[in-house]
C-alpha cells in the first residue's frame, strides 16, 4: 500500500478534497479571464473596489466581489481593506500570464479550456467507456475528422489557434533549446499553426530560415490574426498527410503525432525520412509519459484529453523512438525539459 | 505586489497551470468513481490489469488504461510493471474515501459534484454577470425555489442527500466536538437531511436525544435509503420556515443559513430565539470566510457555488454574529475547526 500517503491524508483528505474542488478553481480563473478582470486591473493605475470592477465589466457587484475574493484566496489577486472598504489589485503573475495583451499571456489558452475543453470533459466517462472522442455528444457536430470539428467555424479555428499560440509562447523557447539545432539551415514546422514555435526557433537560430507549413485556411487565419511586422518566419500552404513536403533540413512535428493513431503517423514519419537528406532530421515535440507509467501526471491527463477530443494519445519516449526507427531513423535522442513538453531529435 | 509569488512562478507558471488543469483532474477522479474503479480494486484480492478492469466494468481497454495511469500519477492508485505487464491496485486513501461502501466514502458526494455541480459551473461567468443562480440555464427547470430544483425528482433528491450524508460523515465529528454540548438534553437538527450530522452528535453526546427535523419528502427518503438499525436519532417532519419548531434545548442549523439571503434567515433565527428556553441555543454550522477576505479559499469557492446554485452565500463569522445578535442572542462563540466547516454557538 502506498507509503507516500501520509497518515494525515488518511485522517482528513485535504489533498483529495482539493482535487475534487479543482474544477471550481479552474472555472473561477477562467471566468475572471472571460470577464476581463485581469485586463482591467492591469490597466488601472490604482486598486479598484468590487463595485468599480463590476461597473466597468457590466457584471453583478455581489458576484464580482465573490469572484475577486476567491482569486485573492488563490493568491492571484491582492486585497487591501481600509475602513471596511476592500480594494483589489493584480499580482505580477496575473499581469504576466492572465492579462490579455501581456507578452506571455495564457488568456486565449484559458478561453479555449473554458469554452471547449471543459464541456468536452463533462463526457469523460463516456469516452472511457467507448474509447472514442466526445465531440459529437458535446457539440453535436458530425464531421468524422475531428480537425473538421476543431476548425468548424472561423471563430472556433481562431480560438484553437489562440490556444496553440499561447502555448508555444510559453513553452517554445525550452523546445527550441532542447537540442542545438544551429546546423539545420532550413527548418519547416509541419502543422506550425500561428508560427509561435517557429518564431521561438528563429529567435534562437537567427541564421536558419524557419517556415510554417499548414493547411491553407490555417495559414490564411494565421496571416490575418497572428502576423508580425518583419516576421522572422515564412508561411507555406499544404497538407503533410496527402501532399508532398517542402524541402528542409529539419522537420518539426510539434503536437502532431499525439493527435493520431500509429497507423496514421508511421506513413508520415516515413515520408519525412524519405524526403530528408542525410544529416537532416525531424524534431518530435510532445508531452511525454514516463516509461514506468507513474507520470508526469500532466502528460497522463493530456492523454485523457486526446481520448476525449482526438484520435490520438500521449506516449512514452520508447514509442516515439520505435516509430522513428520503423520509419528509418536510427540516430534518435530524447530530451526531457521538465516543463510541459519534451523533444526527440531523429537524424537520417 | 504579491511577495508570496516566487520568482520561479514568474519564470514558469507551474501552479497556475495546475489550477487551469484542475477541472480535468477532478473529472478523472469523478469518472473513475462513476465507473466503479475503486470498488472493483477494493474487492479484488490481487492487483488487476487494465484489460481486466475494463472487462469487469464494461469499458474500453485503452480508455481505462489511460484513466488508471492518470490516477497513478495523482497517487490515488498504485501500479507495478513486470515484464511489460502493468497491474493496478488501490491505495489506503482510495479504499477509505473513494470506494462506495467504505465507512468514510465520498462516493456520493463525488457523483453529485460530477453530474450536477460540474455542469452548473460551466455557467459561472453568467452567474457573475447576472448575480443569480444558473439552475434554469443548466437544467432547464422552471421552479422559482431552487430547492424544488435540487429535489426535482426522487433520483435528484437522493443524489443530493447522498452528498450531504458523505459530507457529515466526514466533517460531523469535528462539528459535534467544536463545543461541549452535553448540557443540551434535546438537540434538533433543522434541515438535518439524512441524519448523518445528528448521528455524529448522538455518538459524542449519548445522553442527549437527537432529532432530525426536515420536510416530509426528505424524511421519507431518509428513512427509505439512509436509516440504520437501532438508529440513534429520531426523525420529525415539518417546515422550519413556515411552521412551528419542535421543542428543543439546542437547534442545529448546518448549511442552512448559507442557502438564503439575510432577510430570509433573520426571521428563522428570531423564531428559534423565541422558541428557546433560557440556557437553550442554536449551533450554526458553515464554511466561514476570514474577516480579512483572504481565505479560506475553499469557503470562497463555496460562496461562488452558492451563487451558481442557490440564493445564499458564505459569510465571515461577524455576519453570523450580527444576525444572531439581531435575533436576540447575546452570548455567541465562534469555533474554527481548521477543516471544511466551522461552528458558532449562540445561547439565550
Amino acid at each position: 500500500m502506498a507509503e507516500h500517503m501520509s497518515q494525515s491524508e488518511l485522517d482528513y483528505p485535504f489533498r483529495l478534497l482539493e482535487y475534487v474542488n479543482g474544477f471550481r478553481v479552474s472555472k473561477a480563473i477562467f471566468s475572471a479571464c472571460e470577464l476581463g478582470v485581469f485586463d482591467l486591473l492591469l490597466k488601472s493605475q490604482e486598486p479598484l473596489s468590487a463595485e468599480r470592477v463590476a461597473r466597468e465589466l457590466s457584471a453583478n457587484v455581489d458576484g464580482t466581489e465573490r469572484l475577486l475574493d476567491a482569486l485573492v484566496g488563490l493568491e492571484i489577486l491582492e486585497v487591501e481593506t481600509t475602513d471596511g472598504k476592500a480594494l483589489y489589485s493584480s499580482t505580477d503573475v496575473a499581469n504576466l500570464y492572465l492579462a490579455k495583451g501581456s507578452s506571455k499571456s495564457l488568456h486565449d489558452m484559458i478561453i479555449y479550456q473554458s469554452q471547449t475543453i471543459y464541456p468536452l470533459w463533462n463526457n469523460l466517462l463516456d469516452a472511457v467507456r467507448e474509447g472514442k472522442n466526445q465531440n459529437e455528444k458535446t457539440f453535436g457536430h458530425l464531421p468524422e475528422d475531428f480537425f473538421q470539428v476543431i476548425y468548424r467555424s472561423e471563430e472556433e479555428m481562431l480560438k484553437f489557434m489562440g490556444l496553440m499560440n499561447n502555448s508555444w509562447i510559453l513553452d517554445g523557447h525550452d523546445i527550441a533549446t532542447a537540442f542545438s539545432l544551429s546546423c539545420f539551415q532550413t527548418i519547416v514546422d509541419l502543422g506550425g499553426c500561428t508560427g509561435a514555435l517557429a518564431r521561438e526557433m528563429a529567435k534562437v537560430y537567427p541564421s536558419s530560415s524557419v517556415t510554417v507549413f499548414d493547411l491553407p485556411q490555417v495559414v490564411e487565419t494565421a496571416r490575418k490574426h497572428f502576423s508580425q511586422e518583419n516576421d522572422a518566419v515564412a508561411f507555406q500552404t499544404g497538407d503533410f498527410f496527402s501532399g508532398e513536403l517542402p524541402d528542409a533540413d529539419l522537420y518539426v512535428l510539434a503536437r502532431v503525432i499525439h493527435d493520431w493513431p500509429e497507423e496514421k503517423c508511421l506513413p508520415l514519419l516515413k515520408k519525412i525520412y524519405d524526403t530528408c537528406k542525410p544529416g537532416g532530421g525531424t524534431l518530435v515535440v510532445e508531452a511525454m509519459l514516463f516509461e514506468n507509467r507513474r507520470g508526469p501526471v500532466m502528460a497522463q491527463i493530456f492523454s485523457l484529453n486526446m481520448l476525449v477530443q482526438t484520435e490520438g494519445r500521449e506516449r512514452p519516449p520508447s514509442e516515439y523512438v520505435h516509430m522513428l526507427n520503423e520509419a528509418g531513423f536510427q540516430n534518435v535522442q530524447v530530451c526531457r525539459t521538465g516543463k510541459s513538453y519534451d523533444a526527440i531529435l531523429a537524424i537520417k
